[in-house]
């Protein structure tokens, strides 16, 4: 395998992939786009390593790899779509699409989503907003991992909100998270090094406080964001609820604990009261509220106070939303992308049940 | 002092001072009406509490009792109101309603506003859009009392989101929660009762973890939601700062360390950037998605599903988000609101220093 890609490289090799399973040039186009944007942002978990969960979805007959994504009700400033269970990147950026057209017109435009999948990472589509010059909204449910506050069943996804608006001469503030203080994958991690997990993160199966990172596979549960009662954990709660409300309960997409799963080795929910996964998306015209000029020269206004805020410790300065991202960005585009042997391998594997030799360009 | 209040008679108390004050009648009843339901939702930190602040702010020149306020910009879906730096209660009820008429026509409504005060509790206006078959959510912007992840200075408030959306049999879900693991209020509590604080509340002035409920008075800081960087307390920091920038860099309010006191004791920031406090509102038909009485429907089958949800403990069942306010409304409406006596000397003064005597109806 090749030590590391440049952009074009990978993104070769993802359109093909796609391309090879069905996906007409423009949604393969996307996909290879989005999921690289992950990688460059320092977020591999939602990058080139779903490519295998993707596919393997499409395999089952469990994804369409050619939708025909339709607007099933609308307002001037809002939507909802189905998106006839194609890929979840494909689907969303429609959607953004439309949020952000709507907004045209409408000042603001807001789309939910059912009938959907895995959409990577909803920074990007918040992104697509500020390049012109919108605030940027995007979130997603997911599969079940979360309790909520009191519980010890897993009702909720890490569900993600990100929000994105552009300065004048700063880059954009962009904030993208899950509402969990742990991610799956960072548990996973934890597990393979050996390693115990904080405090905070996790539960067993009875609801005790856990720092066994494989507890999840013994009937244990992530926490909210805020770890316990005493922490204010129902506001994670509460904030993770409502991404669901958003996602599922308004675009009529199966909610927390119905959520499909989103790897072709889970099987299917027995159980859906609504369709697919969900989705939701919003765009407001920055001159829709005042001159956008105003506004983007104020936002510099915030980004430099916070930036110049007292460090605890001069060596970790204070950080705005975004800047880890720009600089793994800047490192990634300057010195490549490197791609973890095992994920390499199920790369390669995934493209030879399609029949594409990636080495063949 | 009479031992406990009906709603009725402490409406009439905080009305007759409103009008006192110089508030127009219905602006005065809104002031009333909104700090009661704070009591009446187990939140007197936001009740009649904040009456000697709100009336000290105005007899300081500092607040405006009969404020013009107006729509500086809007779309069909958008508003920017400019507060006159009125009431925040007067204000926020305003925009709410121009958010509300907004969605009637476009689907969807949202208003910043620049140049309020104090609004109270940001569930009471996102319930006025639940009332009408609409998502609403609310926000405003305080004090900053909290330091970012990796700072020592105070940048943010406590900044609270509301979000609530009717059910059909349900009541509607209110979450409504700052974005802060506690409440000022809560520590100045704990530091009466001679009680250390739990770890993951509050920092000294240095940075270092504090128990001690009292180190705001000495420079320290409330922790975003999260607690500590290991405990993804970034993700607290972006709540709060998404809060922040919609409420005062949208509409050009004060932003973070420039946000007005909102009590006479403490003077006005020498440096002002924005004007006045800001707030945020939203309002999303349902029936701008799809019909409302089908979303109605599915959030009653989303609350059940989580009531329903397995407990820890079963003496301790899972809630929803708005649940126990309700429970405390019931309980309140029944057997009265109390007024612990210092607060009500404390309003008796301060009726007092507008010439009204509150024992003469």
């Amino acid at each position: 395998m090749p030590g590391k890609f440049t952009v074009e490289d990978l993104h070769s090799i993802v359109y093909r992939i796609f391309h090879k399973a069905g996906c007409r040039p423009t949604d393969a186009d996307s996909i290879a786009q989005v999921l690289i944007a992950a990688e460059l942002r320092g977020i591999p978990s939602h990058g080139i390593v779903r490519i295998k969960d993707y596919i393997g979805l499409y395999q089952k007959g469990r994804m369409n790899m050619q939708p025909e994504i339709r607007i099933v009700h609308e307002t001037p400033s809002t939507a909802t779509i189905d998106g006839d269970n194609g890929p979840g990147i494909v689907v969303a950026m429609e959607a953004m699409k439309t949020a952000i057209s709507k907004a045209e017109t409408a000042g603001s435009g807001w789309v939910a989503v059912r009938n959907s999948n895995h959409f990577g990472i909803a920074g990007f589509y918040s992104l697509m907003a500020a390049q012109k010059d919108m605030i940027g909204i995007a979130s997603t449910n997911a599969n079940a991992l979360v309790a909520p506050t009191f519980s010890i069943d897993r009702m909720l996804g890490t569900n993600p909100i990100a929000f994105a608006i552009p300065g004048k001469e700063e880059k954009p503030f962009v904030a993208d998270f899950a509402t969990t203080p742990i991610a799956r994958g960072k548990l996973e991690i934890m597990e393979k090094q050996g390693k115990t997990a904080p405090e905070g993160f996790i539960q067993d199966a009875e609801g005790n406080v856990s720092t066994d990172p494989s507890v999840l596979k013994r009937g244990g549960a992530i926490l909210p964001l805020g770890g316990d009662y005493e922490h204010s954990s129902y506001k994670g709660y509460c904030m993770s609820a409502m991404v669901d409300i958003l996602s599922a309960v308004i675009p009529g997409a199966n909610f927390g604990p119905f959520v499909p799963p989103q790897v072709a080795y889970l099987e299917p929910k027995a159980e859906s009261p609504g369709e697919g996964l969900g989705h939701f998306f919003g765009a407001m015209r920055l001159d829709a509220f005042r001159p956008a000029d105003e506004i983007k020269s104020y936002l510099d206004l915030w980004i430099r106070t916070f930036r110049n805020a007292k460090a605890a410790d001069e060596q970790t300065p204070v950080l705005i939303p975004g800047d880890p991202e720009y600089a793994k960005e800047n490192e990634l585009k300057e010195n490549g992308i490197s791609i973890i042997p095992q994920v390499w391998d199920e790369l390669i594997k995934c493209a030879d049940s399609l029949g594409l030799d990636l080495n063949q360009k």
